[in-house]
């Protein structure tokens, strides 16, 4: 199942009548609507020229500096202004990693599972990628020794370790502080890049945040990058890197050949959502409407599943990861699921070897109504059913 | 003088004692903020959830029909929804050209000169290209006859044409409408695309508007692209591609892992703006707005510049482009000019080989204020005459 398809299934799956636990969408209920809208009305009114303009490369110098101040508090070593670049998203950060680092056939670590978004462009930029599996507690660092001193004993070169630390898209596991401070050792023995890609941290409804992998860098190896749209809204398509700073002027370089600039508009509510301390106000809002949800899909599942089914239970973030009996295909359980109107995505998209994925499933439980949620659970129950039906009969 | 300085010399020249005919931005004076004013609240009011959320790849549809209904209207054949793509930019979409279509060494035909934005993405790529002489009606049809002989006759097959045919950048030409169809009967004899870059085709302030050549195309194999940076804001990144169906399918499968969609904010906001019928009646003001500021920059030229210096005169679009007396090189007058507080770009960025653009140099006049203009001219005149003396006594 390829990225094209799955988007195709998003696309049908956005009809009211599916209950869609395959996007990654967060919750429209967490758009500060009436904050944007008094921050647009004084954009407008007082600086309109500047926010309708093209804006530089790098992205808008107050919200750069805003988002350094933020990257320092986590925790990150002497990270300014210069070590920041806005993207637009942070799939536009994946790509322009592709392009600054990666050229065909070199190899990049990747976790088993691992985000499909980073699959996909590195698969066209014709990566090789080596898979390192992922447990409880994140990318396990025995497996990822092991692969590196495998790829340097047949004279390869791993170029970048990829991890998403924080309740990883798809797996829902969080990287333990030891392992962070692993990761950027053995990356330091090894003269490897690390990519962290922290969409969700601040997205933490359980357990003791953690600091980022790249407050444990003291070389300049660790490449941060994180989002504005869980936080805010992913409808203005502002993300940010924090990197090396003579890394981020080749980061600067390539994204201008690739689209000048991010919109202004975007990133000007973005740094004003921010600096009119809303965003600080606001992330309490999102996390408690998403442990809920969680909570409510914990329970579902809990109640209803048959016993051979398992799945992690999140800390924070926006999914949950089932792991399906042996001998089903989740490919096929997803075309029995869509003729009950529920969706997933199949594991196989998470997997630089897809078929590794067969038998898991990627649940989120931040878009569907709360109702819907049970009711969600109650129709993969009866796809089960009859899929198993199906199995007995072969 | 690479991409990267003259976006050094762009930041510099933006502080107010300089008078810059370097960049490429529209006038701020041209931003219809009452209007956006009036449609951000709107769609805050009512559709909320829609425009700050994650949008489809391809672009938000009623928009997508708008442009194309707007496609056909220029004489674009059986263009619709399904043909068109909304991108990040116009620079997007030179990007995801790249990506879909050059390889390393794949040749590529471009003017001499062209616009250096399609240049840096695919020098970056690896393009092999070739340079076609621009003349007053733009890319001169016998020489890319020519061109693309020589080229087969060494069997290598040419992938791409770039055309700008509307007051191109940097050059300020036109290309006939005679060329436009030719150089489709030369895509078709030789089996090669067309990509035709219009940024500025609606800002025609003199003579009569030409077809696009995409409407000359029955077989597909030309890609439209153009943008609302020039006719509504740039600081909403939102721009478009109008190619065969299958091709744009290709080109949204390459958008998804590039950014996985544009910001649905920008492009509500634009949809609105045609759908309102802002668009039709805010055209004919920016028209107007340019038109004198060519005139003024025209009138200031023709006064003051010395004999030995020639410029194209527009009818539309952003810029005028120059040429110097042989023995000058514009980056060093580029040097003197900054002394004087007076920028323009030189000719060496636009072209495939530099050293052709030695002894050019383009002129922007949509961005000055009225009164900087001849101001402006003043200070170069003073720069060439420095330059002068410095060339004497050597």
């Amino acid at each position: 199942m390829k990225a094209s398809e799955i988007r195709e299934i998003l696309k049908l799956t956005q009809k009211p009548e599916y209950i869609s636990f395959a996007g990654g969408l967060p919750n429209p209920q967490s758009f500060p609507t009436e904050a944007v809208k008094e921050i647009v009305s004084d954009l407008l009114d007082k600086d309109s020229e500047r926010v309708m303009q093209y804006g530089t490369t790098e992205g808008y110098e107050p919200l750069r500096s805003e988002v350094g101040k933020w990257a320092r508090e986590m925790g990150m070593m002497d990270i300014h202004r210069g070590n920041i670049m806005i993207t637009h998203g942070s799939q536009q950060a994946l790509d322009i990693i592709s392009k600054v680092f990666i050229n065909r056939g070199d190899p990049v670590i990747v976790g088993a599972p691992t985000y499909l978004g980073a699959l996909s462009v590195w698969k066209v930029t014709g990566a090789h990628f080596e898979e390192v599996e992922v447990d409880a507690t994140g990318l396990d660092m025995d497996s990822l020794d092991e692969t590196i001193s495998r790829l340097k004993h047949a004279d390869i070169h791993p170029k970048i370790i990829y991890v998403v630390p924080n309740f990883q898209n798809p797996a829902g596991v969080t990287m333990s502080e030891k392992r962070r401070k692993q990761v950027v050792d053995i990356a330091n023995e090894h003269d490897c890049l690390v990519l962290e890609d922290d969409p969700y941290g601040q997205i933490r409804f359980k357990g003791t945040p953690i600091k980022p992998v790249k407050a444990f860098d003291d070389t300049g190896r660790v490449i941060y990058m994180s989002t504005f749209s869980k936080l805010l809204a992913p409808g203005f398509r502002v993300a940010w890197m924090a990197a090396d700073a003579r890394m981020t002027k080749k980061f600067v370089k390539c994204k201008q050949y690739t689209d000048l600039c991010t919109n202004s508009f975007g990133q000007a509510i973005t740094y004003e959502y921010i600096a009119r301390g809303h965003m600080k106000s606001h992330i309490p809002k999102i996390i408690s409407l998403y442990e809920r949800k969680c909570g409510l899909l914990m329970k579902a599942l809990d109640e209803k599943m048959p016993d051979d089914f398992s799945w992690t239970r999140p800390e924070g973030g926006m999914f949950s990861w089932m792991t399906l009996p042996k001998d089903f295909n989740s490919v096929d359980l997803l075309k029995t699921s869509l003729k009950h109107k529920v969706a997933f995505v199949t594991g196989t998209a998470f997997y630089a070897n897809p078929l590794n994925g067969v038998n898991k499933a990627r649940l989120n439980f931040t878009h569907p109504a709360d109702e819907r949620i049970p009711e969600g659970v109650d129709r993969l129950v009866d796809s089960i059913a009859e899929y198993r039906r199906g199995l007995n009969k072969e």
